[in-house]
Protein backbone atom coordinates (compact mmCIF):
# COMPACT_ATOMS: atom_id res chain seq x y z
CA UNK A 1 0.00 0.00 0.00
CA UNK A 2 0.77 3.35 -0.52
CA UNK A 3 -1.18 6.71 -0.19
CA UNK A 4 -1.54 9.39 -2.91
CA UNK A 5 -2.84 12.85 -3.00
CA UNK A 6 -2.89 15.95 -5.84
CA UNK A 7 -2.60 19.43 -4.68
CA UNK A 8 -2.89 22.28 -7.22
CA UNK A 9 0.33 24.53 -7.45
CA UNK A 10 -1.26 28.08 -6.59
CA UNK A 11 -0.16 31.68 -7.20
CA UNK A 12 0.75 31.96 -3.58
CA UNK A 13 3.38 29.17 -4.21
CA UNK A 14 5.13 30.72 -7.16
CA UNK A 15 7.98 32.79 -6.89
CA UNK A 16 8.97 35.78 -9.37
CA UNK A 17 10.38 33.51 -11.45
CA UNK A 18 7.00 31.69 -11.90
CA UNK A 19 7.64 28.52 -10.48
CA UNK A 20 7.25 26.63 -7.16
CA UNK A 21 9.65 28.60 -4.15
CA UNK A 22 10.98 25.57 -2.98
CA UNK A 23 9.98 26.23 0.77
CA UNK A 24 6.40 26.27 -0.14
CA UNK A 25 7.60 22.49 -1.78
CA UNK A 26 8.44 21.60 1.92
CA UNK A 27 5.09 22.29 3.33
CA UNK A 28 3.64 21.02 0.74
CA UNK A 29 5.93 17.18 1.95
CA UNK A 30 4.66 18.36 5.35
CA UNK A 31 0.75 18.55 4.33
CA UNK A 32 1.33 14.96 2.32
CA UNK A 33 2.53 13.05 5.73
CA UNK A 34 -0.42 15.05 7.86
CA UNK A 35 -2.87 13.89 5.22
CA UNK A 36 -1.17 10.39 5.20
CA UNK A 37 -1.75 10.22 9.06
CA UNK A 38 -5.57 11.84 8.78
CA UNK A 39 -6.91 9.81 6.17
CA UNK A 40 -4.40 6.50 5.69
CA UNK A 41 -3.85 6.11 9.79
CA UNK A 42 -6.64 7.61 10.95
CA UNK A 43 -4.10 9.69 13.56
CA UNK A 44 -4.87 13.27 13.41
CA UNK A 45 -2.30 15.29 14.01
CA UNK A 46 -5.30 17.74 15.55
CA UNK A 47 -5.77 14.70 18.69
CA UNK A 48 -1.82 13.84 18.57
CA UNK A 49 -1.47 17.56 19.28
CA UNK A 50 -3.91 18.52 21.52
CA UNK A 51 -4.99 15.19 23.58
CA UNK A 52 -1.63 13.38 23.22
CA UNK A 53 0.81 16.31 22.97
CA UNK A 54 2.90 14.30 20.52
CA UNK A 55 4.15 14.52 17.37
CA UNK A 56 6.53 13.67 14.60
CA UNK A 57 9.28 15.97 13.69
CA UNK A 58 11.32 15.73 10.92
CA UNK A 59 14.68 15.07 11.49
CA UNK A 60 16.39 14.48 8.09
CA UNK A 61 15.42 15.15 4.54
CA UNK A 62 17.07 15.13 1.60
CA UNK A 63 15.17 16.01 -1.39
CA UNK A 64 15.72 15.86 -5.32
CA UNK A 65 14.35 19.18 -7.29
CA UNK A 66 13.79 17.34 -10.63
CA UNK A 67 11.67 19.79 -12.89
CA UNK A 68 10.29 23.01 -12.25
CA UNK A 69 5.93 23.19 -11.50
CA UNK A 70 4.14 26.78 -12.55
CA UNK A 71 0.86 27.89 -11.51
CA UNK A 72 -1.63 25.85 -12.08
CA UNK A 73 -0.24 21.93 -12.41
CA UNK A 74 -1.68 19.31 -10.42
CA UNK A 75 0.87 17.45 -8.70
CA UNK A 76 0.82 14.06 -7.60
CA UNK A 77 2.49 13.03 -4.41
CA UNK A 78 2.89 9.33 -3.72
CA UNK A 79 4.04 8.21 -0.06
CA UNK A 80 5.99 5.17 0.30
CA UNK A 81 6.75 3.96 4.21
CA UNK A 82 10.50 2.88 3.88
CA UNK A 83 11.96 2.30 7.13
CA UNK A 84 9.61 1.73 10.85
CA UNK A 85 11.98 1.96 13.68
CA UNK A 86 11.51 1.97 17.54
CA UNK A 87 11.11 5.54 17.54
CA UNK A 88 11.35 6.98 14.21
CA UNK A 89 10.25 5.60 10.65
CA UNK A 90 11.14 7.00 7.30
CA UNK A 91 9.71 7.86 4.12
CA UNK A 92 9.70 8.23 0.29
CA UNK A 93 7.87 10.76 -1.71
CA UNK A 94 7.46 11.77 -5.22
CA UNK A 95 5.98 14.84 -6.84
CA UNK A 96 4.82 14.24 -10.60
CA UNK A 97 2.84 15.66 -12.95
CA UNK A 98 1.74 13.46 -16.38
CA UNK A 99 5.06 12.12 -17.27
CA UNK A 100 6.72 14.69 -15.53
CA UNK A 101 8.97 13.84 -11.55
CA UNK A 102 8.86 17.60 -10.16
CA UNK A 103 10.90 15.97 -6.85
CA UNK A 104 11.40 12.94 -4.80
CA UNK A 105 12.13 13.53 -0.98
CA UNK A 106 13.95 10.96 1.32
CA UNK A 107 12.94 11.79 4.96
CA UNK A 108 12.88 10.86 8.58
CA UNK A 109 10.43 11.65 11.28
CA UNK A 110 10.60 10.87 14.81
CA UNK A 111 7.66 10.66 17.08
CA UNK A 112 8.35 13.01 20.45
CA UNK A 113 5.88 13.83 23.57
CA UNK A 114 6.21 17.77 22.53
CA UNK A 115 5.84 18.97 26.08
CA UNK A 116 9.11 16.75 27.60
CA UNK A 117 11.50 18.61 25.73
CA UNK A 118 10.62 17.13 22.23
CA UNK A 119 12.14 13.73 23.83
CA UNK A 120 11.85 10.93 21.53
CA UNK A 121 9.41 8.11 22.70
CA UNK A 122 8.46 4.50 21.35
CA UNK A 123 5.84 4.80 18.31
CA UNK A 124 2.45 4.04 19.93
CA UNK A 125 2.00 0.16 19.15
CA UNK A 126 -1.42 1.23 17.32
CA UNK A 127 0.30 3.56 15.41
CA UNK A 128 2.66 1.00 14.53
CA UNK A 129 0.51 -1.70 13.77
CA UNK A 130 -1.64 1.15 11.28
CA UNK A 131 1.68 1.89 9.62
CA UNK A 132 2.61 -1.26 8.96
CA UNK A 133 0.06 -2.13 5.47
CA UNK A 134 2.11 0.73 3.82
CA UNK A 135 5.96 -0.56 4.45
CA UNK A 136 7.23 -0.93 1.28
CA UNK A 137 8.77 -4.73 0.98
CA UNK B 1 36.62 33.22 3.71
CA UNK B 2 33.07 31.65 4.74
CA UNK B 3 29.89 33.96 5.06
CA UNK B 4 27.64 34.29 8.36
CA UNK B 5 24.98 35.98 9.67
CA UNK B 6 22.16 35.56 12.41
CA UNK B 7 18.59 35.24 12.17
CA UNK B 8 16.06 35.75 15.31
CA UNK B 9 14.08 32.70 15.42
CA UNK B 10 10.39 34.99 15.40
CA UNK B 11 6.44 34.41 16.21
CA UNK B 12 6.13 33.30 12.81
CA UNK B 13 8.60 30.74 12.07
CA UNK B 14 7.36 28.57 15.25
CA UNK B 15 4.55 25.41 15.30
CA UNK B 16 2.25 24.48 17.63
CA UNK B 17 4.93 22.33 19.91
CA UNK B 18 6.83 25.92 19.89
CA UNK B 19 9.65 25.27 18.01
CA UNK B 20 10.66 26.12 14.49
CA UNK B 21 8.38 24.60 11.30
CA UNK B 22 10.83 23.15 9.26
CA UNK B 23 9.68 24.65 6.06
CA UNK B 24 10.79 28.16 8.12
CA UNK B 25 13.86 26.46 8.17
CA UNK B 26 14.21 26.24 4.14
CA UNK B 27 13.32 30.12 3.97
CA UNK B 28 16.11 31.00 6.13
CA UNK B 29 18.04 28.83 4.16
CA UNK B 30 17.22 30.76 1.16
CA UNK B 31 18.00 33.70 3.14
CA UNK B 32 21.32 33.19 3.27
CA UNK B 33 22.29 32.16 0.31
CA UNK B 34 20.35 35.66 -1.02
CA UNK B 35 21.94 37.67 1.45
CA UNK B 36 25.61 35.91 0.37
CA UNK B 37 24.73 37.12 -2.60
CA UNK B 38 24.14 40.48 -1.63
CA UNK B 39 27.08 41.19 0.59
CA UNK B 40 29.35 38.43 0.16
CA UNK B 41 29.02 39.01 -3.75
CA UNK B 42 27.72 41.85 -4.43
CA UNK B 43 25.77 40.44 -6.65
CA UNK B 44 22.34 40.97 -5.32
CA UNK B 45 18.97 38.75 -6.65
CA UNK B 46 17.25 41.95 -7.29
CA UNK B 47 19.22 42.60 -9.87
CA UNK B 48 19.64 38.82 -11.51
CA UNK B 49 16.06 38.82 -11.33
CA UNK B 50 14.70 42.07 -12.69
CA UNK B 51 17.77 42.80 -15.01
CA UNK B 52 19.17 39.69 -16.03
CA UNK B 53 16.41 37.25 -15.40
CA UNK B 54 18.35 34.61 -13.97
CA UNK B 55 18.27 32.95 -10.96
CA UNK B 56 19.89 30.58 -8.73
CA UNK B 57 17.36 27.57 -8.21
CA UNK B 58 17.24 24.69 -5.48
CA UNK B 59 18.40 21.16 -7.25
CA UNK B 60 19.20 19.12 -4.05
CA UNK B 61 19.17 19.15 -0.50
CA UNK B 62 19.82 17.17 2.29
CA UNK B 63 19.26 18.94 5.61
CA UNK B 64 19.81 16.75 9.34
CA UNK B 65 17.92 18.77 12.03
CA UNK B 66 19.93 18.11 15.16
CA UNK B 67 18.08 19.96 17.73
CA UNK B 68 15.05 22.08 18.40
CA UNK B 69 15.12 26.46 17.78
CA UNK B 70 12.33 28.07 19.99
CA UNK B 71 11.15 31.87 19.66
CA UNK B 72 14.14 34.01 20.98
CA UNK B 73 16.74 32.09 19.64
CA UNK B 74 19.20 33.73 17.54
CA UNK B 75 20.93 31.55 15.35
CA UNK B 76 24.21 32.01 13.33
CA UNK B 77 23.68 30.50 9.70
CA UNK B 78 27.54 29.86 8.48
CA UNK B 79 27.78 28.86 5.02
CA UNK B 80 31.04 27.43 3.34
CA UNK B 81 31.36 26.92 -0.53
CA UNK B 82 32.08 23.33 -1.03
CA UNK B 83 32.24 23.08 -4.92
CA UNK B 84 31.56 25.82 -8.26
CA UNK B 85 30.88 23.49 -11.41
CA UNK B 86 30.33 24.95 -14.01
CA UNK B 87 26.63 25.76 -14.09
CA UNK B 88 26.12 24.88 -10.77
CA UNK B 89 27.50 25.11 -6.95
CA UNK B 90 27.37 23.67 -4.07
CA UNK B 91 27.38 24.76 -0.01
CA UNK B 92 27.36 23.49 3.21
CA UNK B 93 25.17 25.74 5.87
CA UNK B 94 25.44 25.24 9.35
CA UNK B 95 22.81 26.93 11.96
CA UNK B 96 24.47 27.20 15.37
CA UNK B 97 22.97 28.93 18.60
CA UNK B 98 26.03 28.66 21.26
CA UNK B 99 27.17 25.36 21.67
CA UNK B 100 24.30 23.91 20.73
CA UNK B 101 24.28 23.03 16.47
CA UNK B 102 20.68 23.24 14.77
CA UNK B 103 20.80 22.11 10.72
CA UNK B 104 23.48 21.41 9.47
CA UNK B 105 22.67 21.75 5.09
CA UNK B 106 24.35 20.29 1.71
CA UNK B 107 22.37 22.60 -1.28
CA UNK B 108 23.43 22.69 -4.86
CA UNK B 109 21.78 25.12 -6.40
CA UNK B 110 22.12 25.84 -10.43
CA UNK B 111 22.41 29.04 -12.22
CA UNK B 112 19.64 29.61 -14.97
CA UNK B 113 17.95 31.96 -17.33
CA UNK B 114 14.44 32.16 -16.08
CA UNK B 115 13.07 33.64 -19.38
CA UNK B 116 14.10 30.28 -21.35
CA UNK B 117 12.36 27.70 -19.51
CA UNK B 118 14.88 27.83 -16.39
CA UNK B 119 17.82 26.31 -18.87
CA UNK B 120 21.33 26.08 -16.89
CA UNK B 121 23.82 28.35 -18.19
CA UNK B 122 27.10 28.63 -17.01
CA UNK B 123 27.92 30.84 -13.94
CA UNK B 124 29.12 34.17 -15.00
CA UNK B 125 33.17 34.66 -15.08
CA UNK B 126 32.63 37.78 -12.78
CA UNK B 127 30.46 35.66 -10.33
CA UNK B 128 32.59 32.85 -10.88
CA UNK B 129 35.55 34.89 -9.51
CA UNK B 130 34.00 36.32 -6.70
CA UNK B 131 32.64 33.08 -5.43
CA UNK B 132 36.23 31.88 -5.29
CA UNK B 133 37.65 33.17 -2.33
CA UNK B 134 34.78 31.37 -0.75
CA UNK B 135 35.77 27.84 -1.74
CA UNK B 136 36.78 25.63 0.77
CA UNK B 137 39.94 23.85 0.50
CA UNK C 1 -25.01 33.58 -6.26
CA UNK C 2 -22.45 33.24 -4.36
CA UNK C 3 -19.19 31.05 -3.49
CA UNK C 4 -18.54 28.43 -0.98
CA UNK C 5 -15.56 26.64 -0.35
CA UNK C 6 -14.35 24.89 2.56
CA UNK C 7 -10.62 24.56 3.82
CA UNK C 8 -8.96 22.42 6.89
CA UNK C 9 -7.10 24.44 9.53
CA UNK C 10 -3.60 22.40 9.15
CA UNK C 11 -0.48 22.30 11.35
CA UNK C 12 1.09 24.25 9.45
CA UNK C 13 -1.39 27.39 9.36
CA UNK C 14 -0.96 27.86 13.54
CA UNK C 15 1.02 29.26 15.71
CA UNK C 16 3.04 28.76 19.33
CA UNK C 17 -0.77 29.51 20.88
CA UNK C 18 -2.33 26.46 18.88
CA UNK C 19 -4.49 28.84 16.61
CA UNK C 20 -4.80 30.43 13.14
CA UNK C 21 -1.70 32.81 12.61
CA UNK C 22 -3.50 35.24 10.50
CA UNK C 23 -0.87 36.04 7.65
CA UNK C 24 -1.99 32.10 6.90
CA UNK C 25 -5.86 33.84 7.01
CA UNK C 26 -4.62 35.90 4.60
CA UNK C 27 -3.16 33.35 2.29
CA UNK C 28 -6.41 31.40 2.58
CA UNK C 29 -8.57 34.56 1.72
CA UNK C 30 -6.30 34.92 -1.31
CA UNK C 31 -7.29 31.50 -2.51
CA UNK C 32 -10.88 31.72 -2.00
CA UNK C 33 -10.60 34.45 -4.93
CA UNK C 34 -8.56 32.47 -6.78
CA UNK C 35 -10.86 29.37 -6.63
CA UNK C 36 -13.68 31.65 -7.42
CA UNK C 37 -12.24 33.05 -10.49
CA UNK C 38 -11.30 29.34 -11.27
CA UNK C 39 -14.12 27.37 -10.25
CA UNK C 40 -17.41 30.08 -10.64
CA UNK C 41 -15.92 32.82 -13.05
CA UNK C 42 -13.94 30.01 -15.24
CA UNK C 43 -10.94 32.59 -15.13
CA UNK C 44 -7.92 30.97 -14.18
CA UNK C 45 -4.95 32.65 -12.34
CA UNK C 46 -2.52 30.52 -14.61
CA UNK C 47 -3.81 31.72 -17.61
CA UNK C 48 -4.64 35.15 -16.17
CA UNK C 49 -0.89 35.15 -14.89
CA UNK C 50 0.80 33.77 -17.95
CA UNK C 51 -0.91 33.89 -21.08
CA UNK C 52 -2.72 37.26 -20.35
CA UNK C 53 0.10 39.10 -17.79
CA UNK C 54 -2.94 40.45 -15.94
CA UNK C 55 -3.59 40.33 -12.14
CA UNK C 56 -5.55 41.35 -9.76
CA UNK C 57 -3.84 43.02 -6.39
CA UNK C 58 -5.49 43.85 -3.40
CA UNK C 59 -6.05 47.56 -2.54
CA UNK C 60 -7.84 47.16 0.76
CA UNK C 61 -8.71 45.43 2.99
CA UNK C 62 -10.57 45.26 6.22
CA UNK C 63 -10.76 41.87 8.23
CA UNK C 64 -12.49 41.32 11.72
CA UNK C 65 -11.17 37.99 13.44
CA UNK C 66 -14.35 37.15 15.50
CA UNK C 67 -13.49 33.52 17.07
CA UNK C 68 -10.19 31.49 16.81
CA UNK C 69 -9.56 28.88 14.63
CA UNK C 70 -7.50 25.17 15.97
CA UNK C 71 -5.97 22.65 13.81
CA UNK C 72 -8.55 20.39 12.42
CA UNK C 73 -11.13 22.54 11.68
CA UNK C 74 -12.89 22.64 8.73
CA UNK C 75 -13.57 26.32 8.20
CA UNK C 76 -16.23 27.36 5.23
CA UNK C 77 -15.65 30.55 3.52
CA UNK C 78 -18.48 32.26 1.52
CA UNK C 79 -17.53 34.85 -1.43
CA UNK C 80 -19.83 37.50 -1.71
CA UNK C 81 -19.51 40.24 -4.74
CA UNK C 82 -20.82 43.74 -3.19
CA UNK C 83 -19.21 46.01 -6.13
CA UNK C 84 -18.16 45.78 -9.65
CA UNK C 85 -16.27 48.96 -10.41
CA UNK C 86 -14.99 49.94 -14.04
CA UNK C 87 -11.48 48.59 -12.54
CA UNK C 88 -12.26 46.97 -9.32
CA UNK C 89 -14.11 45.27 -7.73
CA UNK C 90 -14.89 44.99 -3.83
CA UNK C 91 -16.10 41.16 -1.79
CA UNK C 92 -16.76 40.04 1.16
CA UNK C 93 -15.46 36.91 2.64
CA UNK C 94 -16.78 35.17 5.72
CA UNK C 95 -15.39 32.19 7.15
CA UNK C 96 -17.61 30.12 9.44
CA UNK C 97 -17.23 26.60 11.19
CA UNK C 98 -20.93 25.33 12.25
CA UNK C 99 -22.45 28.17 14.71
CA UNK C 100 -19.47 30.55 14.84
CA UNK C 101 -18.34 33.10 12.85
CA UNK C 102 -14.36 32.92 12.62
CA UNK C 103 -13.47 36.42 10.53
CA UNK C 104 -15.20 38.38 8.25
CA UNK C 105 -13.29 40.13 5.61
CA UNK C 106 -14.42 43.23 3.24
CA UNK C 107 -11.81 43.52 0.24
CA UNK C 108 -11.18 45.30 -2.53
CA UNK C 109 -9.34 43.97 -5.73
CA UNK C 110 -7.82 46.30 -9.13
CA UNK C 111 -7.24 44.67 -12.29
CA UNK C 112 -4.11 45.31 -13.42
CA UNK C 113 -1.79 44.33 -16.76
CA UNK C 114 1.47 43.31 -14.59
CA UNK C 115 4.15 44.07 -16.92
CA UNK C 116 3.08 47.58 -17.23
CA UNK C 117 4.13 49.09 -13.94
CA UNK C 118 0.99 46.92 -12.84
CA UNK C 119 -1.24 49.81 -14.15
CA UNK C 120 -5.00 49.58 -13.52
CA UNK C 121 -6.71 48.72 -16.70
CA UNK C 122 -11.09 48.03 -16.91
CA UNK C 123 -12.07 44.48 -16.26
CA UNK C 124 -12.37 42.67 -19.90
CA UNK C 125 -15.82 42.42 -20.83
CA UNK C 126 -16.14 39.00 -21.12
CA UNK C 127 -14.86 38.81 -16.78
CA UNK C 128 -17.67 41.32 -15.94
CA UNK C 129 -20.13 39.14 -17.55
CA UNK C 130 -19.24 36.02 -15.49
CA UNK C 131 -19.58 38.36 -12.52
CA UNK C 132 -22.72 39.54 -13.15
CA UNK C 133 -24.65 36.53 -11.46
CA UNK C 134 -22.51 36.80 -8.40
CA UNK C 135 -23.22 40.49 -7.19
CA UNK C 136 -25.03 41.05 -4.60
CA UNK C 137 -27.96 43.17 -4.78
CA UNK D 1 7.55 58.28 20.41
CA UNK D 2 7.23 56.24 18.30
CA UNK D 3 9.17 52.91 16.50
CA UNK D 4 10.71 52.43 13.27
CA UNK D 5 12.21 49.51 11.70
CA UNK D 6 13.30 49.00 7.83
CA UNK D 7 12.57 45.29 6.26
CA UNK D 8 14.42 44.26 2.93
CA UNK D 9 11.82 43.22 0.29
CA UNK D 10 12.72 39.83 -0.24
CA UNK D 11 13.02 37.38 -2.93
CA UNK D 12 10.37 35.19 -0.79
CA UNK D 13 8.12 37.80 -0.12
CA UNK D 14 7.35 38.56 -4.02
CA UNK D 15 4.74 37.02 -6.04
CA UNK D 16 5.02 35.78 -9.77
CA UNK D 17 4.15 39.46 -10.65
CA UNK D 18 7.27 40.23 -8.81
CA UNK D 19 5.69 42.32 -6.29
CA UNK D 20 5.27 41.48 -2.71
CA UNK D 21 2.33 38.92 -2.18
CA UNK D 22 0.18 40.83 0.78
CA UNK D 23 0.29 37.90 3.05
CA UNK D 24 3.88 38.38 3.46
CA UNK D 25 3.11 42.31 4.32
CA UNK D 26 0.57 40.88 7.02
CA UNK D 27 3.68 38.63 8.06
CA UNK D 28 5.92 42.24 7.89
CA UNK D 29 3.35 43.94 10.17
CA UNK D 30 2.99 41.11 12.55
CA UNK D 31 6.86 41.30 12.85
CA UNK D 32 6.71 44.91 13.46
CA UNK D 33 4.98 44.65 16.30
CA UNK D 34 7.12 41.68 17.33
CA UNK D 35 9.91 43.80 17.28
CA UNK D 36 8.45 47.16 18.91
CA UNK D 37 7.27 44.78 21.53
CA UNK D 38 11.39 43.35 22.56
CA UNK D 39 12.93 46.65 21.22
CA UNK D 40 10.80 49.19 22.27
CA UNK D 41 9.07 47.90 25.12
CA UNK D 42 11.46 45.53 26.71
CA UNK D 43 8.82 42.98 26.84
CA UNK D 44 9.99 40.13 24.79
CA UNK D 45 7.22 37.45 22.91
CA UNK D 46 9.59 34.87 23.98
CA UNK D 47 8.64 35.54 27.59
CA UNK D 48 5.62 36.16 27.03
CA UNK D 49 4.32 33.01 25.44
CA UNK D 50 6.39 30.81 27.58
CA UNK D 51 6.68 32.15 30.54
CA UNK D 52 3.21 33.92 31.02
CA UNK D 53 1.31 32.05 28.54
CA UNK D 54 0.28 34.76 27.37
CA UNK D 55 -0.33 36.93 23.80
CA UNK D 56 -1.90 39.58 21.43
CA UNK D 57 -3.94 38.06 18.90
CA UNK D 58 -5.51 40.56 16.09
CA UNK D 59 -8.80 41.12 16.16
CA UNK D 60 -9.28 44.04 13.41
CA UNK D 61 -7.28 44.98 10.72
CA UNK D 62 -7.43 47.63 7.82
CA UNK D 63 -5.03 47.99 5.63
CA UNK D 64 -4.45 49.91 2.37
CA UNK D 65 -1.87 48.49 -0.27
CA UNK D 66 -0.98 52.00 -1.82
CA UNK D 67 1.98 51.07 -3.82
CA UNK D 68 3.89 47.94 -4.42
CA UNK D 69 7.30 47.07 -3.78
CA UNK D 70 9.62 44.68 -5.34
CA UNK D 71 12.67 42.63 -4.20
CA UNK D 72 15.24 44.77 -3.14
CA UNK D 73 13.15 47.74 -2.14
CA UNK D 74 14.18 48.71 1.81
CA UNK D 75 10.54 49.49 3.33
CA UNK D 76 10.69 51.44 6.74
CA UNK D 77 7.59 50.93 8.94
CA UNK D 78 6.16 53.00 11.37
CA UNK D 79 4.49 52.39 14.28
CA UNK D 80 2.02 54.60 15.90
CA UNK D 81 -0.15 53.73 19.12
CA UNK D 82 -3.09 55.26 18.82
CA UNK D 83 -5.02 54.09 21.63
CA UNK D 84 -5.05 52.00 24.97
CA UNK D 85 -7.70 50.46 26.20
CA UNK D 86 -8.43 47.76 29.32
CA UNK D 87 -7.67 44.97 27.40
CA UNK D 88 -6.76 46.19 23.82
CA UNK D 89 -4.32 48.68 22.34
CA UNK D 90 -5.00 49.75 18.76
CA UNK D 91 -1.87 50.92 16.24
CA UNK D 92 -1.37 52.43 12.88
CA UNK D 93 1.46 51.12 10.96
CA UNK D 94 2.83 52.89 7.96
CA UNK D 95 5.35 51.35 5.04
CA UNK D 96 7.27 53.72 3.11
CA UNK D 97 10.38 53.60 0.53
CA UNK D 98 11.97 57.02 0.00
CA UNK D 99 8.68 59.20 -1.19
CA UNK D 100 6.76 56.30 -1.46
CA UNK D 101 3.80 55.17 0.96
CA UNK D 102 3.48 51.28 0.06
CA UNK D 103 1.01 50.76 2.53
CA UNK D 104 -0.98 51.92 5.72
CA UNK D 105 -2.03 49.69 8.26
CA UNK D 106 -4.81 49.92 11.50
CA UNK D 107 -4.72 47.28 13.94
CA UNK D 108 -6.38 46.42 17.08
CA UNK D 109 -4.64 43.58 18.87
CA UNK D 110 -6.27 42.19 22.26
CA UNK D 111 -3.99 40.96 25.49
CA UNK D 112 -5.09 37.15 25.97
CA UNK D 113 -4.12 34.25 28.31
CA UNK D 114 -3.39 31.79 25.69
CA UNK D 115 -4.36 28.46 27.79
CA UNK D 116 -7.42 29.76 29.03
CA UNK D 117 -9.24 30.00 25.08
CA UNK D 118 -7.68 32.81 24.33
CA UNK D 119 -9.49 34.58 26.86
CA UNK D 120 -9.13 38.47 26.81
CA UNK D 121 -6.96 39.71 29.86
CA UNK D 122 -6.40 43.61 31.58
CA UNK D 123 -3.20 44.57 30.03
CA UNK D 124 -0.72 44.26 32.72
CA UNK D 125 0.30 47.33 34.61
CA UNK D 126 3.71 47.21 33.66
CA UNK D 127 3.17 47.17 29.97
CA UNK D 128 0.99 49.72 29.98
CA UNK D 129 3.52 52.22 31.28
CA UNK D 130 5.16 51.51 29.04
CA UNK D 131 3.14 52.01 25.93
CA UNK D 132 2.41 55.14 27.23
CA UNK D 133 5.28 57.17 25.57
CA UNK D 134 3.95 56.12 22.63
CA UNK D 135 0.72 56.95 22.63
CA UNK D 136 -0.24 59.86 20.35
CA UNK D 137 -1.53 62.52 21.25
Amino acid sequence: MNFSVEYLIRFQHCDPAGIVFYPRYYEMLNQVVEDWFAEGLDWSWADMARQRSEGVPLVTARCDFLESSQIGDRVTFTLDLTHIGRKSFSLTITGTCGDSTRLRAEMVLVYVHTTDKMRAIPLPGELRARMQPYLKQ
